[in-house]
């Protein structure tokens, strides 16, 4: 297992590479764009480019270009421009969210709303908060639009990318109820969510987005059948629930340089995970008052923080979301071999990630 | 001119009640839809429904309409049905708008963002405020999901799908900068903005998607040629600045049960307006130190609210934005004029559009 998550790491590492030299091309010809309307259009276009740079592994495009080989797509330049879309749909949808969340952290840097918040404070604007919310807002619609944008304007066929944004539209309108619940958990804290509830917004804000979305997206630009997409699914949203679970463990157990995000967050924010609703089922009345009372404390020391992760470890419930995490690989994997390899690398990398869920700590 | 306008008044009515019939379809299968997903999910479909609904006299869809027939189009029944996807990009802008100007009435009644604070008030949730910002913002997420779903399941030809998905992102990116430059002219109240700054939101903001938006998509579905839509451009551009400078006027002096929006809130919010360039130009110091007092007052008082108008009037700056307006509904119509007119009645309606725009009240 561990030669072909290795494997995987570094085909991930390889496509990050051409990917983030397209998606820097790409960036600088809209700051140029933009630069028409206004200086402040070429900062606003800037700061989206930096915050869209920054991200991470390039998980989701390299979903996108190595389903479409594994269902024998060919043209791998015009899949490697395409699939900046989900870059740009990763970027509305996490600006939005971190307004939501209030997170002035994401990616090792300050989060779009608050390095509006910090401008406006520079500027001596009223209401600094107000002004990174508005700006904020207007980022995440702008990289919406991107998104779409790309694939209007991509080389593939036009009968391929109108059911591409078909796609677009469908998942990510799921991924915004997905939102919706758990954002409708954080609020109803502490009682009235059952691990069922938690699920649902596994299924539908992760698994959906973060799996689904960019492997039919190239299934359907290589032409796979429905038939095909069925099988697909069932990888797919097993891995998503398993990504989902390794990230909550991730945001209590793991390291703030390697998550960029601030690891005290998740318990300052006072996150429903399967982490939660396992140990209060657990815990004894002690524990349970001490997760009451921690939870979603605004200024949660980090002893604190730590008694927290002691009844995380104590109650089982780590080990638990670990094997929950480690029954939704294996089911992936499965979903997987029903699927005929045109291709092995294409194959062997899809294996890899999702025997990856399991291990990865970014 | 009056008898224009009553048959163009008389058509926008036909069209908003076959328009309506559909919306309304469309909207019960959508609550339908995310029903499956939860109670929540049908709530928060319906208030978007309601709020999209409630909306005024489908001026946009009526231009795509009229646009489509002005280039020959035949097939009303479908292009009835597509219109629809700028209602949803109406709301999408709108919701979002309303969270950044924090205004709490919008078409006779709750913005979306104040819907979901008074909801989260009577559940007690912490925090009204920011509990009405974030269902906003997912609220106008979704309409914009909605709008390039209607556009891509449509049964237009895949490559007029794809042009028209691609002038969608393309003009909402512009209406985009075009609301950041209206942002950014409010926050550097009072000082450091000319007349050229109004004109620019009023070009980016209003004039793009409020007319060539609509127009173009008209124009493409019924596969007007690029030197159409250049003369198209010179009918809708301007015609949209004098839609602005009304909008400006009745954000004044206009009745607050015909406009369906706060008549103090421009003054309120300090709304940079040409209204409020020209007055300064010409008023006397007592009146400037008047305008510096009173623009922007949160707790403004009727009474002052009149010395404001008073102002206006006074310095003329209400004329000068009359003139403004009229001049650009000429323009607008000297645009018109150069497209043939492959049907009379759509050519008509157009016409009866620009000269609207001096005389109309909602």
């Amino acid at each position: 297992m561990l030669s072909n998550i290795t494997a995987t790491k570094n085909l991930l590492e390889e496509y990050k590479q051409n990917f983030d030299l397209e998606l820097n091309k790409y960036l600088q010809k809209k700051v140029v764009e933009y630069r028409k309307i206004s200086s402040f259009g070429a900062k606003f276009t800037k700061d989206l480019a930096e915050f869209t740079l920054r991200g991470g592994k390039r998980f989701r495009p390299a979903l996108i270009y190595y389903a479409y080989k594994l269902f024998g797509g060919k043209n791998d330049k015009e899949v490697l421009k395409l699939s900046m879309f989900i870059e740009f749909i990763q970027s509305f949808l996490l600006i939005h969210d971190d307004i939501m969340d209030r997170s002035s952290l994401r990616r090792g840097g300050p989060t779009v709303h608050k390095v509006y918040e910090r401008f406006s404070d520079e500027k001596n604007f009223n209401d600094d908060k107000h002004f990174g919310i508005t700006m904020g807002i207007l980022s995440g619609d702008l990289a919406c639009q991107m998104a779409y944008e790309i694939i209007s304007d991509s080389n593939f066929p036009v009968k391929t990318k109108n059911a591409l944004s078909k796609l677009v539209s469908d998942e990510v309108s799921k991924v915004i109820f997905g939102q919706i619940h758990d954002i409708l958990l954080n609020y109803d804290f502490p009682v009235g969510y059952k691990e069922s509830d938690i699920t649902k917004v596994h299924y539908y804000k992760t698994a959906t987005y973060t799996f689904r979305l960019p492997l039919f997206a190239g299934a359907i630009l290589a032409g796979a059948k429905p038939a095909d997409l069925e099988n697909l699914e069932k990888y797919a949203m097993p891995c998503g629930i398993a990504f989902q679970i390794r990230d909550d463990i991730l945001g209590v157990f793991g390291k703030e340089e390697e998550t960029g995000k601030e690891t005290m967050g998740d318990l300052i924010e006072g996150k429903k995970t399967l982490l939660v609703t396992q140990a209060y089922k657990k815990a004894t009345a002690n524990q349970k008052e001490l997760l009451n009372k921690y939870l979603g404390k605004k200024n949660l020391k980090i002893s604190e923080a730590h008694e927290v992760r002691q009844i995380f470890k104590e109650t089982k419930s780590l080990d638990y979301s670990k094997k929950a995490c480690f029954s939704n690989v294996k089911k992936a994997k499965e979903g997987l071999y029903k699927i005929s390899k045109k291709n092995k690398t294409a194959f062997n990398f899809l294996e890899g990630i999702a025997d990856y869920m399991i291990v990865r700590d970014f």
